[in-house]
């Protein structure tokens, strides 16, 4: 597992993620910056100066591993022109109930062409779902309940976004316990656009239908932007046969940050899985770390 | 990975973490009891009545894997001669220093005889271990606090009874922040033994001498005694160039049916790892749960 040659990566697509996905790249030891990958490869803002902006991925030369900044809804089509390429991908993909169905469907491509994709590798689904496992591994009877924010949703908000009618938006994720949320919306409208039926389609949406959702029409929704994220989750039950087992795990994170971070750390695990498509929980969480085991292993253990 | 087949399970050694290691085989949906070692093996308490009491493992049939329940001291002699017998083992090794060399020593024995062996694993090191892990891949820099109890540690208390001149022992580790521990151990002396001199080992011994350690003698440790324990596990720290992302993991347990619960989720994975030496973090945490991986990726991702 000599790492002297560092792992050349690709951002593709450069939203939020994307933005924070450079900037974990070049605090990361073992990478390097093959480029980025963008719908119009002419807007190179200040930041991407240093680094080659292409439209496609052909264009740049020796990548390891693409790093998928791209909306959830274009990762599956995305995933499997890179992998058809023998490259390596990452994503955050975050539609909990598709996860299955597009690890298969990545998996066939990843194992075809020998190379590894590793799936929802945010932090829900991702990190989260390692907990999770972890919790359910320790403490086998009981249940688990996983409490959001208060914090933005980029999948949500990318969601709203994509809803005819509306011009800019914003979904915050509010916990009201027992893993129940409210979603509150705000959105901009496009001119010509009826607010009724716009905040329909919202709330008909895949996204929504399931919770308690609160859409706004608002004047400026930039105002309104932060994105401090949060989670609680907790876990009552039983080891064996013994009750009251108590387990919780919390975080106060900027939410882009961190996804692009565990992006960056799942993209080392691609240079150590057999062929295939996995989620983060199919991964040694030490593969998510630089260099050697050992050295972690003394370190950590 | 068709597990129709149970995965029979022996048990050596059977202290508190054997006992509460018959529980949770008998709560695991996909294990069986072969039999227990003890070293008398005519001393059978009721609740081992059901099963095989033998004085060595080579006395049960068909073991798939052995669950250390031994000192910690006994681990690296007591899993030598069982892999070489192929069988696989499991243990809750927990000297932090010593996990690199057991992991070096059992995994060319493991090599050797075709099996595989996962050592430190009981909930820290263990458990604890992988959150710490994941921990660091999410958030690579800052610092990471681990603070134990209030609780009974069973590796300390072990180390107490060990020395010359200790009847009965306690040892509570007493958290004081930022990862600084208090032990505060109370002990019955055997007759003949002055209690200066016990307490001068007690706080030399290697388990003790880098803590601020106070014994007292009492006349009843029995009545002190309570396995309830926990952790508060804190990072602070930089996900990319983003700094204050705040993490945390809390635990209330039963210590020895945790670190029992964790040896059999953990035996598991024996049977799923190609052969060698493992600690928690180089296992998958879905390889740690029975059954298929599908099932947990559809419900926990």
């Amino acid at each position: 597992m000599s790492e002297t040659k560092k792992i050349r990566a690709a951002v593709v697509g450069y939203g939020n993620i994307g933005h924070y996905a450079i900037q974990a790249l070049e605090a990361a030891p073992d990478f390097e910056i093959a480029g980025v990958v963008r719908r119009d490869p002419s807007n190179v803002p200040y930041e991407l100066r240093p680094y080659r902006v292409v439209a496609s991925i052909k264009e740049l030369e020796d990548v390891d591993v693409a790093l998928l900044c791209t909306p959830t809804r274009l990762v599956e089509a995305t995933a499997q022109e890179i992998l058809a390429l023998g490259i390596a991908t990452v994503d955050s993909f975050d539609i909990h109930t598709m996860i299955l169905p597009l690890r298969e469907a990545l998996g066939k491509t990843a194992r075809e062409h020998g190379v590894v994709s590793v799936i929802a590798a945010g932090w829900d689904p991702g990190s989260d779902s390692v907990v999770r496992t972890l919790m359910e591994a320790i403490v086998p009877k009981g249940i688990t309940y996983t409490n959001f924010g208060p914090g933005m949703s980029m999948g949500h908000t990318v969601a709203v976004k994509a809803i005819a009618g509306v011009h800019r938006a914003l979904s915050m994720t509010i916990p009201t316990g027992t893993g129940i949320h409210r979603r509150m919306v705000y959105i901009e409208l496009e001119p010509g656009y009826k607010a009724e039926e716009v905040i329909h389609a919202i709330k008909t949406d895949d996204y929504f239908a399931h919770d308690e959702t609160h859409v706004t029409v608002v004047n400026d929704v930039d105002q309104l932007i932060d994105m401090g994220h949060g989670v609680h989750m907790t876990r009552k039950g039983v080891s064996g046969q013994t009750q009251n087992q108590l387990l919780e795990f919390n975080m106060k994170i900027n939410n882009p940050a961190l996804t692009a971070q565990i992006l960056v750390s799942s993209a080392r695990a691609t240079r150590r899985l057999t062929p295939g498509c996995y989620t983060m929980q199919e991964i040694p969480v030490i593969d998510l770390l630089p260099g050697e085991r050992e050295q972690w292993i003394g370190k950590l253990c």
